[in-house]
């Protein structure tokens, strides 16, 4: 903290400013030590040349006058003044012009400044974002980067990592390391100066946008030759956080509860409180349920109650399945009976316009330490528990992904794309209008679920964007997080005062914030499903490199050029190897990477080759192209890959395989049977196993858990 | 063409050069209309102010003196020379700078020379691409481009419309429309040059490489300031092209034939030439099948010869199925007879190294006018003719796509995509190693096929690149042509003498000269298969006005940011149009675009606002969003769509109707059933619909179709 900008932004807000003066920004500049260009007033001439001798040749000289507006007319303006003699006649004769322009003109003297530019040309700024808060920014300066938008974001404040991470971010990136014989930009010194802008913001949320720019970045230092900076006309407001320990006291009851009350429980075909209670009931959750219902006493075998108060015992979780209009009471009720959670199903809140209704059930939530999960949701699922509280089917296939969707229609597709692949999950939630649990409380409760080992969530805005920030990162060092981040493309005007607010649209910062956080971003629905499905089961890589052996040539093709899109690396095969694998293939066969072991050849070659694949330690992850014949059929290899994998996990040989299946139907259900039984496997498409591997390896480099 | 450079060209050659001079390149450029800047050699000061005047100011001064080679470091060199008394102050000052300097040195003169510089500095060069022969690139200059490498190619000569689309086709080109204030280029005079480039390497195709290089364009012209040209070291070979009626007559017969011959038939299970028997017997070919086998008197019921001249009666078709060895003898015969088409499935050709083995085979077929499809395929399938002539297994729904596969593999995924889509296809196709048959003699017959509406191929490179293009340029006007080209990202090394030799990475060049000629690229093996299955189902949209109508708002996000990156305009609804939509829909559900008519909805909800968007003439096509309800089930949904669609259609309203389900499993029923009455539907993806509409999009305005 500054006491002095302190007092420069204290006395723009208090003259009801919200934007500084050039003077007041080089001052707030050089209290965090960002170098603007020197300069000074002078005086004499004595004095002019002692200054540019002190700031470094060449300098510009400026007549400061309060009665001279236009300097340049005025004869007032020399650039490029690069000798002491040159400043002393320089001096004299811009007080001269200044006489002869306006004889009458008091002269405050004659200021000298650095005389900036060269190097290269870069943009510093920050902006406040409605998601993320402060966000700082780092592209090229100049024309084509303007059009180009090539900018890179990253949270505010930064570490000396983020900030040498931005200088590589941008696509021209090899700019900054001097092309085509031009002198590289001080890294350090332009780095430090990300992090100072950084910090500068952070510690004082009211600068809602800063911008430095251009900047000039030589060789040995960076200058910025213009600052602007843009205050708030409101305080920032605080995000509240609900602490760890807290969260997860109530999610832990959410998810393991012992009895679940169904609030508007129903006997009759049809009614969505007939739906909750059947999932419940036919799911198999053994927990206690309690039909809450003042018109029944008993539904489906059970007892019903008039209210949950009446509920003799405990009770963890209450499903909500009355019209809007009669939650409130509802849920003071369960308030009263202390239920950890609220499953709101109902909708009619803030999706229909209803935002007091809203905000009137969060109240009671909040009074009673309740916390709520919805609106306007199907309800969620917990397959350890055998846990279907919705209104949709009941899933029972368990394994270790957990998925959340903002929308229903999304939820219901999860369901529908789980049954049809058999994916093992531990959860499925709906968040609806999230107006209390979102991404971060169930992100915070998934991070410590020994029943989830990865986490796949469809945004399609964040309430917190930092506290998901911190959640993820905390997760990711052990589990992925998938996110398909809906509205990618709806850059909605947005209203800036800076350049570097024009270039923040919404998706951009969204971008490089979840990668900077270590998220998988899925680029469309489908996608965030095969990452689902199919990260938990592959093995963590252990490097980088990754073979492709292939039984159809043209497979190969595609599945290299899939390995370079998806930013995969095909190792460079040494040559004992090479060897080691020629003596498995015809000799017309190409060893190399792709190995193409040629069509037609039998298990043996396929086993063999998978085989030392697996075993040899300088191979990290394999990517196998499968082409249907009579000599090798589609369920020969799908079982010989099943066992030559498990046998070598047995021997500790843990690598991701993936398989791409060219074929007639029966690859389909050699696929089935592949993914039964741990390795990845796609008919049709070579280009779906890679993205798969690619999405394990981002996770797997973002994690810290790739060597190098 | 032009003497001048005819004669410049051949005095190089003479001379054992490959390079030209700069000043014979400057002569190249001025008999092309090439502005170069200008420049003279003045013997006086008198001289030198005429030239200064004639060319333009600012000039450069520069002493020309065999004897002074450092003429900067002689004070022989003045830049910015911007008055005619500058001229003449300048041309004595260099003089006397001179002689100074070495006074014995022999003074031929000072050269004037415009000074080129400033506005905006491009690059336009010529390489010679071993696909597509000559190709012209246009990119920005500078050091951002270089590292970004945004360049655009066009196969040499140029139309005007092709040389002012590579304006626009650069990803900075707003930078040259004039951005923070800087004047735009000349247009007309960058397009103009470029398509002189093009003439010049069309002219003489002995220029291997051409760079102007930079080339200054400001607001009234422009000036190539520097120009390489590179001569190859051999003549250019020309391609030999087959006459257009010659490919019909003899494709005609193949996709047509009244007789079969298959050599190497066999009765024993587990042979090629068995399972090819069985495959034309059982696919229900009708024509006659004649067994080949100099051991057999009968096959599978049919009589079998010795030979294939032994048969009475004419042959259209061998299909091969012997081994290499024995091939040239039996392909001696088939010419003997008279077929038109060699099926040569056998393998151990070119693909194991035996290149010798298959030139032999490609000479007896050209002795003979035997059109060869292969070596190395698995046969070809023409359903229009029940025609399985394959070793792979039959496949007989009936359609109007076409499909060719360079690989095996990429074939048997093809024909298990397609009977488990029941794709409808009209033929499949196998080049293998292209020998003789290639993509331009299928597209040649598939043009003229009424059976087919669609072509796909899958190509890993290009025999006749021209040859391709002119094929697919005349195609495409009434049938799209879907193209998946592998390789992509291995951009081989590249010995290049020029900097745009150097930028022409393989994939750059087939991406920009493919969509050139019209073709729909895929980016994979799966959305080939999809493109293939949806566009000859979809009618051409009418205009670029899209709607999405959606119950679930989840999707109708997640489809617009489809619609956006599939390059699909969402229509702003006009007010009218609005208040219609929202007659339908509820209060709280949003119209607009897309049209939410919120979940929950019946039926008539879903009909109403699908025939409104359907009967209105301004809009163009239609993506509908699903979410399965117990009010609207995925079944109901379907039905009604179809129903709709076709009411719609039978009025004349021909749209394309593209559908995302998101539910539970049955919503992969109601999209099979969906598909099966001409609307596009795809199950737990937002993506795939609306990329495939896109597909259909970029045909069309490939075509020409599309108004506006």
């Amino acid at each position: 903290m500054s006491a002095e900008v302190r007092e420069i932004l204290d006395k723009a807000r208090a003259e009801g400013r919200t934007a500084l003066t050039a003077p007041e920004g080089k001052r707030v500049c050089d209290a965090y030590g960002i170098a603007t260009p020197g300069e000074g007033l002078a005086t004499s001439a004595d004095d002019a040349v002692a200054l540019a001798a002190s700031i470094g040749f060449p300098v510009v000289l400026k007549i400061v006058s309060p009665d001279i507006l236009h300097k340049t007319e005025a004869g007032g303006v020399l650039v490029g003044v690069s000798s002491a003699e040159a400043v002393r006649a320089g001096y004299e004769q811009i007080l001269a012009n200044a006489h002869a322009y306006n004889a009458g003109a008091v002269i405050d003297g004659v200021q000298v400044q650095q005389m900036v530019g060269g190097g290269h040309e870069v943009i510093i700024g920050a902006v406040t974002d409605p998601t993320f808060g402060k966000v700082v920014a780092f592209g090229l300066g100049g024309t084509l980067v303007e059009v180009l938008k090539d900018v890179t974001f990253r949270l505010a404040p930064l570490t000396v990592h983020d900030s040498l991470a931005m200088l590589d971010d941008i696509k021209a990136a090899e700019v900054l390391r001097g092309v085509r014989g031009a002198a590289p930009a001080d890294r350090a010194a332009l780095s430090t100066m990300i992090e100072r802008v950084g910090a500068l913001v952070a510690d004082f949320p009211e600068i809602a946008e800063a911008d430095l720019n251009p900047v000039f970045a030589s060789a040995n230092g960076a200058v910025a030759a213009d600052v602007r900076i843009i205050l708030s006309a409101e305080a920032p407001v605080e995000t509240p956080r609900i602490p760890r320990e807290e969260i997860l006291a109530k999610m832990n009851r959410i998810f393991h509860p012992r009895a679940v009350a169904v609030i508007g429980a129903s006997g009759e075909d049809g009614k969505i409180g007939n739906s909750v209670m059947r999932n419940l009931i036919n799911g198999g959750y053994r927990g206690n349920i309690y039909p809450i219902n003042p018109k029944s006493t008993e539904i489906l075998g059970l007892p019903a109650y008039r209210s949950i108060t009446d509920v003799p015992g405990e009770i963890d979780v209450a499903v909500f399945a009355i019209p809007a209009a009669f939650v409130p009471a509802a849920l003071e009720a369960a308030g009263e009976k202390g239920v950890a959670g609220a499953i709101m199903i109902p909708s009619g809140f803030a999706e229909t316009g209803n935002v007091e209704g809203q905000q009137e059930i969060v109240e009671i939530a909040r009074k009673h330490g309740v916390r709520m999960l919805g609106p306007n949701i199907y309800g969620y699922y917990y397959t350890p528990e055998n846990l279907c509280a919705t209104f949709c089917t009941p899933y029972d296939v368990r394994g270790s992904v957990a998925l959340t969707s903002q929308s229903g229609g999304i939820g219901m597709a999860i369901l529908g794309f789980s049954r049809t692949t058999r994916m093992g999950v531990s959860a499925i939630v709906g968040v609806g209008n999230k107006a209390d649990v979102d991404e971060d409380d169930l992100l915070t409760f998934f991070e410590q679920d020994d029943n989830t080992k990865c986490v796949a969530m469809h945004l399609e805005d964040l309430k917190d964007g930092r506290g998901f920030v911190d959640a993820v990162r905390r997760i990711v060092k052990t589990k992925p997080v998938i996110v398909l981040k809906a509205g990618r493309t709806a850059m909605g005007a947005r209203a800036a005062g800076s350049h570097t607010g024009a270039l923040a649209g919404d998706d951009k910062v969204y971008d490089d914030i979840l990668r900077q956080a270590g998220v998988v971003r899925a680029p469309g629905l489908n996608d965030m499903l095969e990452y689902a499905r199919s990260l938990p089961i592959m093995p963590t890589p252990q490097g980088e490199n990754v073979v492709i052996i292939t039984g159809a040539g043209g497979s190969g093709v595609l599945l290299s050029d899939a390995c370079v899109d998806n930013g995969l690396t095909l190792m460079e095969i040494p040559p004992d190897l090479d060897e080691a694998f020629r003596a498995y293939i015809p000799p017309f066969g190409a060893a190399g990477n792709p190995i193409d072991i040629t069509g037609g050849e039998p298990p043996l070659t396929y086993e063999n080759t998978l085989r030392l694949g697996l075993a040899d330690p300088r191979i990290h992850a394999l990517v196998l192209g499968y082409w249907h014949t009579i000599v090798t059929p589609p369920m020969v290899f799908a079982e010989l890959v099943a066992r030559v994998v498990a046998e070598e996990r047995a021997k500790g040989n843990h690598k991701p395989v993936v398989a791409s299946l060219a074929g007639d139907t029966e690859v389909e259900e050699a696929c089935d049977y592949l993914f039964d039984h741990g390795v990845v496997a796609y008919p049709y498409t070579t280009e779906k196993p890679v993205a798969v591997l690619g999405a394990k390896y981002r996770w797997a480099r973002a994690a810290g858990l790739m060597p190098g």
